[in-house]
């Protein structure tokens, strides 16, 4: 009969506390939907100081503009950490042509791979196609030497995650300068990291090494792609290329750090996104949504009147694009301050319809996670995996052994469409998707609180 | 050990035919988004032909392109169903202002509901609004009478299904006619029926009652509407409208057909969207990715060579907007020609992501829906629930008795962005989306006809 009372008082304890989590998301929800704030900052974001690439002006006026915008909401701390940031500048010049072989000239849209060296001019050379990394890795010598490569390997679409497809040719855009050059290569042009074919190219990091000599590297767009090969099959064509691009001395930058004090105020939930973005566009799904989707989802809960077990602690960090240095530093100074870290949980997927959460953690966070499920049900989440954290947050991992990453995982079909192009602007994202995303972001930042 | 023998047989049967459904879902996925003809159907549909409402020039000119594109597909027939449909033209004055109480006018955008009369010439009078149609039909006739009323519910934006968002305000669409009408009142203007507060109005139908009197009635968009509100907060307004829509006679259109022919020729599984649109915008969500999901998922099954157990029919309804008489009469038909019915799907609700089905029918079948979930798993499907099929299959409820119908349901977030308003075009759908979406549908009729 003891038992069977226990049995029922924790019953109705668990009972008790899962409506009581189901209130509780509902009003988040109706505060994201009816008063949300996320839209209009993202706005802000994205017009009033548009595309900020690390060590740029734009990327200190955000850094100004996040700190502004964080002391409005009245979160109990908000500051600066200092980090030092690569800075590297597109330049004014930025051409290419496709060169037929009785002269013609053909303009292409390209965009220079971030952190690429300039041309030093206008550089002409003819151009040799390979339509998969592996296929230029095997190639001879004798078939590169001195001339551009062409890397055409599109993302594969029957993948139904567009982020498998991109990881798939991520090493195009990441080691075509190395690769291409090992074989004495004189520059490489990669078909843009896209899944529609159009007219947009696509930048975004690649790397040298010392060992190497540095060639310069930019990105076709896909509809270029496509015509640069169809003009290869019917014979030899030559490319002209000319970007004045450089590297200048690491430049000073900062996290953005908001804060609701826990009761344990050394043990510290971060959640966040990136600040900085690539230099086209204005980094509205890359990674605007994500850092406003923590700020709303932070404001939500101070509205809310939510008081934390754990410090809940946003982090707009700087420099995800080309070099991570504002997640590894970040990771450093909190170990260096003490601190405890518990969880982290990043958005760095886009403002899309949200489907749920990656966690990369240990079996019984993931047990954890899916018993949330059922709360997330209302609301169309359905996707709790075994997953990936994110790019920022991923040094956490390696500083505060076993605690477990969560990454927003919201639905990736448009992703690519404006995956560092020109087109990530704020018009391509959609008021309620955003929403919904601060709102199941906010959700799941009050669930892990409750239950870590 | 027989019964353990029989168990294991069965049970290896069951795991090769999931083995075996897996590998043809994925087949006819990679058919969807490598070799598929969605898109560029789509972008004929909408561009060469574009807006189709019933007893348009444009709806039969789209008859005749759905046949040619579905003979062009080599299915066993295309044929037409002859139908009549109601005819209302929009006309080309179209006009409305806000006059403030200084005369000062303010242009805003309207759209005239469809079926709506017109103004005959310019119609001015004081304005007075209702923030809901309860509130509308609880007003003293002295209040409304000789004035234009102004309906200016929102859709509830807490609503996680904006259908269900949807749903709760059409009445003031449906009906605001004739509950203005029923107290004097000389006009009529809604709030558009769309989620973001934006600068296009949406149209849509409304009707009339015989005994009640016809008056005019609009939708604004909804910033106007807010504009609108907030004016008359100041102060007294008139509103000045001016509208030459006009209803014709009833007009001869057709409902057009695809079919496989099935191993039991007579017992049809019948699938489709409506070829109509509104006249505004080019029916691209609604419901040109519908019809275009229905022929590609044929197509789909086709080329790899499907051979069906029933007759698998695709139909593009014809006025589904302002009459289903494509619907009701389809139904008649297929009942006089002693057809057997056994199932119907439906897709209009946009060319977005895919989420799942909804089954209404009995719960044998949805039991059965679900059992399909995790073939449909690796596609990001979730929701298999009990719901709703479609206008157009609607009347073969009733026609057949018992027999199932599916809707396909798409993430809902973004489509009252773009319903019966100006901005739903071609550009505003994704190819992926579109592609993923044909897929679900195809698998789902596969998986139907095999298991039914």
């Amino acid at each position: 009969m003891k038992h069977f009372l226990h049995l029922i008082a924790l019953l109705s304890t668990f009972s008790f506390s899962q409506n009581w989590d189901s209130t509780y998301l509902r009003n988040i929800y109706n505060e994201a939907l009816s008063n949300g704030h996320a839209y209009e900052d993202l706005r802000s974001l994205c017009k009033d100081i548009g595309p900020r690439l690390s060590g740029s002006s734009e990327a200190e006026m955000a850094v100004l503009w996040s700190k502004l915008r964080m002391e409005s909401y009245g979160f109990d701390e908000v500051y600066l950490q200092e980090i030092k940031v690569p800075h590297w500048e597109r330049g004014n010049k930025e051409s290419g042509w496709i060169k037929l072989a009785n002269g013609q000239l053909i303009k292409v849209n390209i965009l220079a791979l971030g952190g690429s060296i300039g041309t030093d001019g206008t550089l002409e050379g003819d151009i040799v196609e390979f339509s998969h990394m592996d296929e230029l890795k095997k190639a001879k010598r004798s078939k590169v030497e001195g001339k551009i490569v062409f890397l055409n390997q599109a993302m594969d679409e029957q993948q139904i995650s567009t982020f498998k497809a991109y990881g798939g040719c991520y090493a195009i855009r990441g080691n075509g300068a190395v690769e291409s050059s090992k074989l004495g290569a004189i520059a490489v042009v990669i078909r843009s990291l896209a899944m529609p074919v159009d007219d947009h190219p696509h930048t975004g990091s690649m790397h040298y090494e010392d060992s190497i000599p540095r060639i310069p590297a930019a990105a076709l767009s896909t509809s270029d792609a496509e015509l640069l090969s169809s003009e290869l099959k019917k014979g030899k064509c030559r490319f002209v290329m000319e970007m004045d691009c450089r590297n200048f001395p690491d430049a000073v930058s900062y996290n953005v750090i908001a804060e609701m004090k826990g009761e344990h105020p050394n043990e510290i939930i971060t959640f966040g996104g990136h600040l900085d973005s690539w230099d086209t566009g204005e980094g509205a799904h890359d990674d605007g949504a994500g850092v406003i989707h923590c700020l709303e989802a932070l404001r939500i809960l101070k509205v809310l009147g939510y008081k934390p077990k754990h410090t809940l602690r946003v982090v707009f960090f700087m420099n995800e694009e080309n070099g991570n240095m504002g997640g590894k530093m970040y990771a450093d100074w909190s170990h260096d301050r003490g601190e405890r870290h518990i969880a982290a949980l990043e958005s760095d997927r886009g403002g899309f319809s949200p489907r749920g959460f990656d966690c990369d953690g240990d079996e019984k966070y993931i047990t954890m996670m899916r018993s949330f499920e059922a709360l997330f049900k209302p609301y169309d989440l359905h996707a709790f995996n075994k997953g990936y954290g994110g790019v920022d947050i991923g040094p956490l991992k390696t500083t505060f052994k076993g605690i477990p990453l969560f990454g927003f995982v919201p639905d990736s079909q448009r992703y690519f469409d404006f995956h560092h192009a020109p087109s990530d602007v704020f018009e391509n994202v959609n008021k309620r998707e955003l929403e919904l995303g601060c709102a199941a972001i906010a959700s799941m930042v009050y669930l892990l609180d409750k239950n870590l």
